[in-house]
């Protein structure tokens, strides 16, 4: 073959063949309205957040005492222009995709959005700093605060949870999503911006770490790498069951789940203070304060309990 | 110590022991012949090879319905000018390494190599749109194509997967294993690029899933985080199977595997239709139809099952 | 709404509220003496001292044969000099922050460990290797030593590791847990700095591994994907054990530990040469040359063991 040959003849015919597929898809083209191109916009606002809720930490640059106004308030700005255009296009887009939108008014919906999310960013901060504080309390290796900050996943993974939650609730398409599967990406832990998580929530080591878009989670839990919170239902095989339902399951107030556990089911409650063993396949209700582990695991198992 | 006196006599004696390690140590320098320097180049090529599947979504900027054309075009062009050199590179590379390959005539194949990927985007993408049918499906969560797109892992590690699958199949060596730990690195998918993968696939969070070299998957299968599909033979110690074997399970159509679920070996067959529970340790055949899950949890677990 | 009023009336009063929230949190903000701002200084300096480990590989430049020994110096020269702050930074920084650390001499302490660090990298280096020739023997996919340099996320873990541990031995604080945060970002491999893990010990795939601060590996050990090393006593819920306490196992030389397995305690010892089956729970000891796995799986599970 001469390659320069089938740079011109055959490369033109290529380029057309995959425009017209483009072209002619389902869905499979982000139209001229929808500017998210690469996602990385969404991504360095995000770095943005967490630089202003950590400044220090998660900002690129060194920020002195004396500049901490300033340089919040610089972000900030920067944040709510960016951020403003983003929520003003998915808004919008997705109105225009539904066609069940005419009166919604996506500009004022958008501006909303987006006050609510920087007014909030306080308040979440404040919860940050509890779930910190039960890193340093629930693990011997967590030793100082600024540690903790800067080298646990799970800092980054729920501050990003909390923001998408936030966004998720108040209507928000696609842009949590888009938060979410970034820190998914960076720390192993996948939380659907839907999960409804309580205070001083503390997960060790994280990767694998699956929360499913109606789980509940209590105060006070702690979690470990490899837990799965998911849906049972399509082990029915009763067909895909309704996007508003409940699929997920409800975590009590202190409860600690153990690595690799596998708890399904939206109508599965483990109880308040109950302890999962590492390993286990749970698919019913815990009752308060009971203790599952895998006692059937040969000799050398089960060593685990309450105590 | 004085830290200028060991700048200037000690750190030279460092570097010339390194130097000397290096020039002399098993494979443990790239030759000039081989330039996949930080593999960068090789990320860069294949993040351009997704843009031009999905426009507006991959790319880095936003593309204009009437550009679609224009974009593709000049990327393809870009990204077959780069791929070339690289095929090339490390056919010719690896054929001086086995030191049989007098006659392979490297830059033809790399040509031919170059051709049939780039002629095979079509297919792929339609494949691509494939699988992303499958998720939409089998994923409650999942309400349009373009959330999907923009923020389901299993698209970027399957598309990854079916360009380095294509690779692999006409030889090309290093580079598919650089592509497939891309995906791996971004998504915690692991599939080496020797899958046969069917049609309409779908991993929903996909953490710490591992597909083996010699793994055959049917169409519509749909599994889980955490699911391995891997080699048994080992743990036999009977020593180091040779490559060629197959070594990895097969799974056939319509089968669903749960979250953290094992499948081990080369005569391992998930029967079509098979139902594979979470966290389960499967090493022989299931057959068709039939459901497996961890029956022995105590009172709290085997709650699941095929209905 | 009026964006406009908002953002010169409300969004002001949010940055005094976050200013005075960080600057009277705990631990919550980075002062002045710290300048790990982003953490990506710390990820650069990890990315050149693998690209002098490893040049043509883990270099973003291509080198040349005869550009070896200059490449080198230049690198441990650029390496030390950022190095070399930085410890000096955290070493100051965390003295300060103890107010035990009158006479710590921070200066001396920061250049010893500068220099150790340099000295040992040829030593590392060799492990290494060693590392690398065990993948080599325990993967029939791994072919050739540069794609297991270029493609295996373990080598870029336990090198991390190596590096980061010899920082933990010398009482460097901080710089050691982001460097094994960021092999963890990057490969799915947890290890603890402080965990001290012997010559030729192999990763396979590897996501989902963590490995906890006081865990002793020895020579040979090759561990698959979701692999726990970790802690059992907070199950008793005595409250948290002393950090200085031995939490973690001890694996002897030559064990295989097959995907999902989770050892636990402190206590916990597996002996020279045993093997431990996928998906077990293990909280007590295991004697040399013992097979441990699921043999309660069912019909279609059970089917490994030692052959």
């Amino acid at each position: 073959m001469n390659l320069t040959n089938w740079m011109n003849d055959r490369l033109p015919k290529i380029v057309d063949r995959l425009e017209h597929d483009i072209m002619n898809g389902p869905e499979a083209f982000a139209d001229d309205g929808l500017d998210l191109a690469g996602r990385n916009e969404i991504y360095e606002i995000l770095d943005d957040i967490l630089a202003v809720l950590f400044p220090g930490y998660y900002s690129r640059e060194k920020v002195a005492r004396a500049d901490v106004n300033f340089f919040i308030a610089d972000k900030l700005r920067h944040i709510s222009f960016r951020m403003g255009k983003h929520l003003r296009d998915v808004l919008n887009y997705r109105c225009r995709k539904d066609k069940d939108c005419a009166i919604c008014n996506c500009e004022t919906r958008a501006e909303e959005a987006l006050a609510d999310l920087v007014e909030s960013l306080p308040e979440i901060r404040a919860v940050l700093l509890d779930d910190i504080k039960a890193a340093h309390e629930g693990d011997p290796a967590a030793k100082f605060f600024d540690e903790i900050i800067l080298s646990y996943p799970c800092v980054e993974a729920i501050a990003t949870h909390r923001i998408a939650h936030r966004l998720y609730t108040l209507g928000v398409p696609i842009i949590p999503r888009i938060l979410s599967e970034r820190a998914h990406s960076r720390t192993g832990i996948d939380i659907h911006p839907g999960a409804e998580i309580g205070p001083r929530f503390f997960i060790d080591h994280g990767t694998g770490v699956v929360i499913g878009e109606t789980c509940r989670i209590g105060a006070n839990v702690k979690i470990y790498q490899g837990v799965t919170l998911g849906a049972k239902s399509p082990l029915d095989r009763d067909g895909k069951p309704r996007a508003g339902q409940k699929r997920h399951p409800d975590i009590e107030d202190n409860v600690i789940i153990y690595a690799n556990a596998t708890i399904l089911g939206g109508s599965t409650v483990i109880g308040r203070g109950a302890v999962i063993g590492g390993n286990t396949w749970i698919t019913k209700s815990v009752p308060p304060g009971e203790c599952v582990y895998c006692h059937d695991r040969g000799k050398n198992g089960g060593g685990g309990g309450c105590g």
